[in-house]
């Protein structure tokens, strides 16, 4: 199959947000947790977390314009400065699935969808108790997109929470141990399984390869 | 295990690197094919490419600061106006994590890592042949993040090339099927089993959840 530019464009609305959600690969499945001034718990999937940069440890998210469904967790990054960003376990896709919906802003994510917040080390945002990795945020800064008035939001990671048996020597986390899923487009889910890990790269290192 | 701000920062450099690099969960893996002035065909893994908007279709990755590996990839892009996002398969996972090495301009990481460039279309920019997901794209903007020296890179699908059998007729790209790859940290790499697909979720259909 080949589309062009302007076949995308002719796509049907819902087919065209489904196949360019699809396009990048695999996404991590996260939920954001915030809080809102009047002390309601706000729980939101998203799909866009990206690394940015380790030292400091920073790391950035996607806003979609106004009016679209994960606005109150960014209104509450912006009054509260902080928020929480969990991994989505194997074991609770359906309940992290179900956030997506459009909530009223004094309904909480988590007892609606089935999920339980929880306040740790005195930290500003809910965690998400049921995720085996927790990260604490704090925000830095909103970078506006406007070619699609999209915001890149930005954090830095203020507290990391994850189990030990799932960290190695090295530092790396086993996905597959901590049962974390993966995400494609805006619906499937996606088990993971550790292939192999290979070490830093050194030019020197680098076999001859048959080019086929 | 709970790691505050300072602990992360007192780690030793490499073992931050891999747990920061790994702690948004799986990531995509794709490489960025490139052509140098000279005609030199370039190939660079990337785990940043993220979906900014569907309509316009617009992607975006992260350029690490000068002097890192992947620069003549960004390089290439700046003076050509044109590069391609291919996703790694599971079948060449190795050679695609070779790209990461160091090789000088002159040298072409097709060649040296054993994949095959191919141009379609009178695309000015060379496809992975192996990809099972390949897209042309047209370099837009980019954004600067101060912060830490990093460089939001966006850009436009003009081609999207994928096997017919791997795209249902709701436009959703099933990545099993496709034997795409998911990378963690900076050399873990995953294979993807789909669990599930849910519904686009309305209100009314969301069910009481026992909260445990």
């Amino acid at each position: 199959m080949h589309l062009t530019k302007e076949d995308i464009k002719e796509l049907e609305k819902r087919k065209r947000l489904n196949i360019i959600n699809s396009i990048t690969g695999i996404k991590p499945a996260n939920l954001i947790g915030t809080v809102s001034e009047d002390n309601v718990s706000n729980l939101a999937i998203f799909s866009s977390i990206v690394h940015l940069g380790s030292n400091p440890a920073l790391l950035g998210f996607i806003v979609r314009p106004t009016g679209e469904v994960p606005r109150n967790t960014y209104e509450n990054i912006l009054a509260n400065g902080c928020y929480t960003i969990n991994h989505v376990n194997e074991s609770f896709i359906k309940n992290a699935h179900y956030t997506s919906a459009k909530f009223d802003k004094d309904i909480s994510e988590f007892d609606r969808c089935g999920l339980t917040d929880e306040y740790l080390y005195d930290f500003k945002a809910p965690f998400v108790k049921e995720s085996s990795v927790k990260i604490g945020m704090k925000y830095c800064e909103s970078i506006p997109i406007e070619r699609n008035g999209t915001i890149l939001v930005i954090g830095e990671v203020e507290h990391l929470i994850l189990p030990d048996e799932t960290v190695n020597k090295k530092g790396y986390i086993d996905l597959e141990k901590a049962q974390v899923a993966g995400i494609s487009g805006l619906n499937s889910y996606y088990s993971l399984e550790k292939i192999t890990s290979f070490p830093y790269v050194r030019l020197e290192e680098v076999p001859e390869f048959k080019n086929n």
